[in-house]
């Protein structure tokens, strides 16, 4: 049982109206099931999800928030407008995106990108994995599956990782319920997020920095049962529910 | 740039005093500076670090628990034992270790071993990590890397993935710290948690169940700087100060 892992190299820097699907399957010969990853800051700014500061005016609450966070109130605002719902707003800002995500910053992003330039996530992540997925079947008559990635914090552990927040030709979540382990019994754990697993390999892959490798391909991966329920429902949010009320009460 | 991921098959289901080291060897024939991934619940048992429900007297706390947690009495006094900091314990335990890993029901676990047996996490996961690195070492002559694996919930977001909770031969973070972008600024982001993306991804080639596949290899994999502060130390640790905070305001 063996799987490559490719990273997908000497791609351009993408540039809005870039066609990325076409440009990545100029680079590497896909297979069927091929699982691709590619970083969501690149998707967006191929299809220009971008925002430039300068044309950005602060409202008195971004302007209030940016004084903790000290970030460019305009960087904020933009934040803001992203947001569904902020959870945080200081240390940094943690809020719900509409796609369900929750990320600090909302994930905009002001890396790998030119000056005064910040880069959204994708407004509708999956629609954006499945038009990826439709593309490269269109141009190369390969069935691949996709993963948009973003670089994403976590609770009680330093650093960032890879995490999925749109995909398409899988299930975000590979669900053992009614399984039995090696004795017998039935499975305790029984819902395994595949997605974030193989986005935070990814994000290996691809690195930071000025390595430029924003696609990476999974070859000969398995296929597998599942369900796309990859975000808690808020009343099951045990941490979401304790930061919300520790923010009331520093209110009060 | 390609990497190479194998999941070790074919190995027996192992026993307290089995050189899991040697097993593995046997099944796998290792490259200098592959990074071995073990499940730690395996490590574990080849060590012995076990223990019997039926050994277990719970006190009152561990009873108090168990009626909330809805678990065996004796199951929560041994989640109790192996914490260092109980952080919340309801609707489930989530505690602090002594490793600094932070985890639901301390990691102990009862799938995947005979009735009435539990599974603890490795009391110092990092010389375990570097026990085994070295007893391959001493068996094959080959440098390997080895990652020790636990699966864990996350913040926001449903199901679990592999994480990290020992490491040898590497830093746990990759450290950006001083590294500039394709446009030359310098990186926001500065420290990538690479062992949990080695180890999340190693968690998904072993599968749940009744797969067997407890031991992955990654080869091919490039050499990083950085440094091991995987876990926040308790004043940076917002979510792990929030919970408090939320389970100490329902105590008064």
């Amino acid at each position: 049982m063996s799987v490559e892992v490719i990273g997908v190299e000497g791609l351009p820097i993408i540039q809005p109206g870039d066609n990325l699907a076409q440009l990545i399957a100029e680079k590497i010969r896909f297979k069927d099931g091929d699982i691709l990853c590619v970083a969501s800051s690149v998707y967006s700014k191929s299809v220009g999800n971008i925002r430039h500061l300068s044309t950005i005016t602060p409202t008195e609450e971004a302007i209030r928030i940016a004084g903790n966070t000290h970030e460019d109130p305009a960087f904020v605002q933009a934040v803001l407008d992203a947001s569904e719902e902020i959870i945080i707003d200081a240390p940094f800002i943690l809020s719900l995106l509409r796609s369900g995500h929750i990320g600090v910053r909302a994930g905009v992003d002001h890396s790998n990108v030119e000056d005064g330039i910040i880069i959204l996530l994708p407004e509708d992540p999956m629609a954006a994995a499945s038009s990826l997925r439709e593309e490269i079947l269109a141009d190369t008559g390969i069935n691949v599956r996709v993963i948009l990635t973003d670089t994403c914090g976590r609770a009680f552990r330093r650093g960032q990782t890879g995490h999925a927040i749109g995909w398409s030709g899988m299930t975000a979540i590979r669900d053992f319920r009614g399984d039995h382990d090696l004795f017998g019994h039935e499975l305790l754990i029984t819902e395994e997020a595949v997605v974030d697993e193989i986005a935070g390999f990814a994000n290996f892959m691809m690195g930071e920095s000025n390595k430029g490798v924003p696609a990476v391909i999974f070859r000969n991966m398995e296929v597998w049962k599942g369900h796309d329920m990859l975000y808690f429902k808020e009343k099951e949010d045990l941490i979401r529910e304790a930061l919300r009320e520790c923010r009331e009460n520093r209110l009060v």
